[in-house]
């Protein structure tokens, strides 16, 4: 039996969710992999930052944790924790084997989790991570850097809540390039849309999707096609190499469809989606985010509430497509617990 | 640059295509992986069994064989080859590292393709097969058979046309479950379906899909559920550990229906599609190849034509759905060429 010793930058909704994986599944990863995963740290925005106490061979008790952060109370409660004062500082002295990196998002510059990254990074710790910022906004920069370091950066969990897209590009397409990726990929914009095909105005689309917490209370980065951006940025960026950064892109949203527009459409068999594209041209990678007409006996076009899909372009091995039915947190957690097997197999 | 010595039995539509690619790859193959590719023999049915002549340091010319077999010639009009008169023969003489199975399916037994593929396990020879026969009737035994003799057995293009559903299980599922397996695998049956829908009766149907290519002259072994059946098994046998025989099953086809069970489906929003199931519960794992009822707005009953879907259910990950639309011969033939950069990897 060996031994993973697993530090938490961000200790929300995900990061919570995989820990309770981790705790369901300890027999499993014992029996399966041989594997033992002890906490020794855990950084939160507010419920304060420790570091399991050097003579605690047991770690931090992932339980209590839970107990603690959900409660509204601080980490410092927990028995044997030290407590640290800056992220920084809680990276430079925690002795993790892989930190799980789940900060809330920064789309526009990925930060502070890309100076977390980097910082692990350059301290010979493995890193994964669920926040897309970092891989639309420095993923090439990272990704050496993690290789000159001979550690693994892992991110499966970034885009499509877990749905394997990153892994499907790195393990089973071998010998194939991807030509270009088209994809449904907002779920608000999805869910707003699903609604006014039901006969709702765009506001009431919205409180709809917002009661249903699809949507929340501020939606403009969702409306406004900036997520789809974003999450478009980190695909082009990992599966058609690119070099490209959020700012240089200028999504076209949804807010001003109107009910007539999908009512249109309907009358053409069709419906209307947020389509994002990324398409390799002589000019390099081009990234469009756009609503599109698409058949409603299609791929996209039955894509309904929160559900995602992706069709990558290939040359040798056509089209393929990935759909999500209407994913979770489960899913974005699972990935995490995908990623830490891969490096830990690796 | 490193050499693989590749060998062929069977050269029909698909071997022939995966060697189509190998040449316009040679240079991709050398840049990217630093491989060589040399073919050191064919076995075919109707043209011959050859091996490179030991003198031959670039063995058999691809190119060459190519145009004898499309023209209907024998391999022995090669130059530096060397005749052998069985298949046996030919596996225990040639020299290869990979040899590539694709005769033709035997359904209900294997074979001759799983005495093949056992003969050259046992010979310390890696094997990669497009024959779901096999993966059908004896993976268990198969599989145990490669890693006795530490050698890779690899399918990948033995179920829809080389999607990667069998490297997604092995690369990407890492910690997550199947537990169940729904898909629309049979091309036949899915474009006399949609015939139907169309209009045509489903004798209509039919001649339509056997004018277009689709279906074969004599298309029985698809209408009547056994083509979607053994994929199924195979699946199963593979992705749910099952320990599943094609003649265990007892699928029921689709050609007792009738234009009048279409258009009642269409009146409800629904159409028909042959749906297999493989599911787990306290008896194993139960597989099911039915007509059924599915929404027209759904995954399933968007299917036009010839293109496949497959969802899997897994514990951890939710329902993830793979889609490919329109594959053909070289999506299959591609499949080969990912196991075999697949095998030089690991």
């Amino acid at each position: 039996m060996a031994e993973l010793k697993l530090a938490f930058i961000g200790f929300g909704n995900v990061a919570r969710e995989f820990a309770r994986i981790l705790l369901s599944r300890r027999d499993n990863l014992a029996e399966t992999y041989r594997l033992n995963c002890r906490t020794v740290g855990i950084a939160t925005g507010h419920h304060g930052i420790v570091l399991s106490a050097s003579r605690s061979a047991s770690g931090i008790d992932l339980n209590a944790a839970l107990s603690i952060v959900e409660s509204g109370g601080t980490l410092t409660q927990l028995e044997n924790v030290t407590e640290v004062k800056h992220c920084l500082e809680f990276i430079n002295h925690c002795d993790a084997d892989i930190i799980f990196e789940t900060t809330p998002l920064s789309p526009l510059d990925g930060e502070p989790a890309a100076t977390y990254i980097r910082h692990a990074l350059q301290r010979g710790v493995h890193v994964v991570t669920a926040n897309k910022g970092p891989i639309a906004c420095a993923y090439q920069e990272l990704k050496t850097l993690a290789q000159a370091h001979n550690v693994a950066f892992r991110f499966e969990g970034t885009v499509m809540d877990g749905l394997p897209v990153f892994n499907l590009y790195e393990y089973c397409l071998n010998g194939a390039q991807i030509t270009g990726i088209v994809g449904v990929v907002n779920s608000t914009t999805n869910a707003i849309l699903s609604g006014m095909e039901s006969g709702l105005t765009f506001e009431q689309g919205l409180l709809e999707a917002q009661r249903l917490g699809i949507a929340e209370a501020n939606a403009d980065y969702d409306i406004d096609g900036w997520d789809a951006a974003v999450k478009m940025v980190a695909l082009a960026n990992v599966l058609l190499d690119a070099r490209l950064h959020p700012r240089e892109i200028s999504p076209q949203g949804i807010r001003s469809l109107q009910q007539a527009d999908v009512e249109k459409a309907r009358q053409r068999q069709a419906t209307i989606r947020l389509i994002g594209r990324a398409t390799r041209s002589a000019n390099g990678i081009q990234i469009r985010v756009a609503p599109e007409e698409v058949a409603a006996h299609s791929l996209f076009g039955t894509l309904q509430g929160t559900s995602n899909a992706l069709t990558l372009l290939t040359d040798l091995m056509g089209e393929i497509s990935l759909l999500e039915e209407n994913p979770g947190i489960t899913q974005t957690a699972y990935a995490l617990l995908s990623d830490l097997l891969r490096i830990w197999q690796e």
